[in-house]
């Protein structure tokens, strides 16, 4: 491994996961960015960095290592394929690849960290999914979960979370004081993904996601229920939690008797994840889990792929 | 019943809901304002309405044909049994009478109005279990429940829920862009409130409840998930509730295929519920029931109470 | 006049204004609803009261006895001019008769209020120019502003004051935690109409406008630096503000040594204004007006309006 | 200059900006954390750096190469001077040292950095008069001020500039939807400041302060309204501001055309200032200024300075 930086390629720089990445890059001792593409702002200066955004289709994909593709689900998979064409390693943070399609690696290095040091084609994981899937892992990898209850996914994004599509249920005077759920009974588009990541963990149990718009610019917070095979008191499921995550740099499970909330992730590439047990029978577990859905649900974590896939070190110029 | 005034005074007005009660008695055709207390804010122009706020000391109880204690739990009874010393009838706010201390009858009028128009001390219920029976009365009195498994009721609301106190944690600083779960693990107080609710509709199911604090003024919005013996469809579930609450005027159910939204229900005496069904099994319906927490959940609720209590139009200055 | 009730008819009625117009047609006593017009939401039911928008082409214009119109500036014209053949007074909301385009009567009732209830054609006011011409009328009127320097009229505006336009820079995205001038150097479209009103009261003297958009759904409050002859105290300004609004229903001037606020006007069909001395030389009157930009800022002052022209009590339906 | 760190103490380090410093200091490479003290939180674990909170009583103020002091205004000037005693140098955030108080040297270096390098007690500037005066300079420095009118300084603040004092007036239910005026009539505790800023930059013209609070977090937009002696076009006026700002790291003059907003520099240790002309006689100019108050406004300043005094560069560790 050498000192040199690579060049960085985003895709789609226009929306709020492509500005975040740009900002990432900027600061990322390591990276240089090669281009950004935007349609509606092709020609307009680049926020942050120096430069312009250009069409996509000017793009010269080959001069970057790693491609970001932050398209719309359903538009991104062209482009991720031609800048593998071109020889570049791709990050996709659609949800084109989150299936296995093309060959892609689910980059959730916490959980399945190997296969992405080799990937060249990586799929970012949902926001949503992210949160749900790391708080959730510890119980299911240990077979706790209890598979003839439903396991409880109630979750609340910021609007950040839908992007900047211009959208009137997204006006500041639709989302300012009201709070609502949305793709309910089952019909959110990451249900597969959150199926097809506990299926990977050991085994889906039944699971109802229940996403709400929350009137804040950006964080996720999931409200969970576990139904448990035994009681576990706090202590000791935060013991648990704690051991499985040992070691890793962007996931914090917080001490007994204190809970994640927004504000502790925004503007951080981590999961805070915090358990409790409940007073009720037959025993169930809470666990909480925070993100900041542009970072570790979106261009952090992005870069943390790529630190990966590029060797370098996976932390590398991602604030925590 | 005559067409005369009747004479309200409001013990604890210059909180949150104390406010929204005068605002109440200065809409209502039928009250009149007596008297507003207020230690902190005594001397002290009201809002909306002529007059001053006078020390608790100072105010003629008797002088009130109702009077509504809005003072703290915890401070609220020794003031509800002056008031009926002094031949008032009395709807309390707080938490003191809402497990039937003193004779008191608990005044959720859809559920069971007959014992409030004789009553003379009314237990004004909490805004979470107000939201929270009227939305899962249908299921529990139905008979529908699987008492096997755990209701969960994930509900979030607005600062002006934890009234006007001056704490930390309520600052604009604090709360703004954040989202926070607290009272976790069935520790909330207004969890026994809950479970007597429940044991009167029919017995209690184990239920977990969950609060949280969203970055907005008012309103409480309650995702539950209930375990049911049999699957019902939406337009199935649907059906039920409306047959329920047919001819109620405070609760309203969203037709199938839409849910209660908080920006719905602000400002108004209303309790909008929702239910959906969820492509899970074990089966398990979905209920979302939204309201504003100053109204159906504290003010609106007591008014609509002193109504009954009076001989009055239950519906009487009341805005839908 | 007579206890019948009229008919009035909303022309853009999917809008916040128009929106707001129908919940305060609804608890009129003397105006029922005629009809609402909407494209977008054409067959959708209408919210608050019962009835289903229709396209402007099948709106029977004549059923009406006032027609409210609503529509965007440059839209509004041809279909006020449609109403008034078939026999309507009209109520044009959009900035395009408050030159007098078509003989219309500029509606500001408190400054001008004969001409309104023979009109036949009423132009309502904007929102910036209702509370800043409220606010500095007593001053233009009275001949106390030193026209040799420049009346600065700093302004904050709520988002819905921008219409329900889908709009990038109007998500919730971009607003919260945001605030910004815009239409700088006098170059916002409520510049001539603000000219104008003061050429009305007196003679316009030099002045600059700069609006700002504000994280919030309502509301628009003005800070207003009048450069004056000789220096006034607070009390004497207040007491001459407090004489020309005498007997104003929409208009409170507030006591010495406050100032009007946001909060203090959301919901209802006032403005309120205050007035202070400023510790500088040459003497400068700080002049501070704050309405409801949905109500005395567009919607209830067409009521108010619409009053004055079916010969009803001006107050009558209006929420003070 | 060697590359060793130095240690850096936070008197009052529990505070919005007392824990933006500690922030600042984690990733500061030449700083390291020699104690941050708390009465409020003592024994409490820090945010973002390991550690705990001490009470001021127990902190070893020599062990530090600089103390910065974010205590009230009233109480750092005592803990200031002891700190100095025990050899430290020091920042005082908060207003008891900016008259020049004790020798202390006004800590604005754009304007007046050379004092800054040697002096061992620097006076953190004020968050409002930072923007004002940075804004103002150009105009007052080359004289365009017609002195006969009035400067008129709008501004308006995120919360966080109040501090995180427990207060009913800040209390989200009481802030969000709300915007207001306070302290008018030049009676900020700021104007004094402010007077002697301008006085210092070449004669204080008469001016009226009017400071707003805002419902967002962080962020002060000044809207400045200057009397010129004669016009100057937009583009001249830029032109200008940009000269005298040329090759200063931390103030950007944006483009004619464009202007300040707050969401362009939160997060960020910069003033953006921008200029337009206005369509009016006498001529006037439009300036307008934004910053975050707790980076340039307070810590971001702050550690600006102290890189100063410790021989750093002067960028060192700050967000741009």
């Amino acid at each position: 491994m050498d000192g040199q930086t690579r060049g960085a390629g985003v895709v789609g720089a226009s929306g709020y996961t492509g500005r975040e990445l740009l900002a990432l890059i900027a600061r990322h001792p390591r990276l240089r960015l090669a281009f950004a593409t935007s349609e509606s702002e092709a020609g307009e200066r680049l926020p942050v960095v120096a430069g312009r955004y250009v069409p996509v289709e000017e793009a010269e994909l080959g001069a970057a290592d790693v491609v970001f593709c932050c398209l719309p689900t359903g538009e991104s998979a062209v482009w991720a394929a031609r800048a593998r064409e071109a020889g570049a390693r791709v990050v996709d943070l659609s949800g084109d690849h989150r299936g296995g399609e093309g060959g892609a690696v689910y980059g959730l290095p916490e959980l399945w960290r190997e296969g992405v040091r080799e990937a060249e084609l990586v799929a970012n994981p949902g926001c949503y999914p992210t949160g749900a899937l790391l708080g959730l892992a510890p119980a299911v990898r240990h077979g706790l979960v209890d598979r003839g209850r439903v396991v409880v996914i109630d979750a609340a994004s910021g609007v950040t979370g839908a992007g900047r599509a211009v959208r009137r249920d997204l006006l500041f005077g639709e989302v300012a004081e009201d709070y609502r759920a949305y793709g309910v009974g089952n019909q959110h588009r990451h249900v597969p993904e959150l199926a097809r990541g506990m299926e990977r963990l050991g085994g889906a149990p039944p699971f109802i996601f229940t996403p709400h718009l929350l009137p804040v610019r950006r964080g996720i917070l999931a409200t969970m229920y576990v139904p448990v095979k035994a009681r576990l008191s706090t202590v000791e499921a935060v013991g648990l939690w704690s051991e499985v995550f040992a070691g890793e740099a962007f996931v914090e499970v917080v001490p007994a008797g204190a809970l994640p909330t927004l504000a502790g992730v925004v503007g951080r590439n981590v999961v805070m994840v915090g358990v409790a047990e409940v007073d009720v029978d037959p025993p169930t577990l809470l666990v909480v889990s925070a993100l900041d859905n542009l970072m570790k649900g979106a261009a952090g974590q992005a870069v943390q792929n790529a630190n990966l896939m590029l060797g370098f070190e996976e932390t590398e110029g991602l604030p925590r």
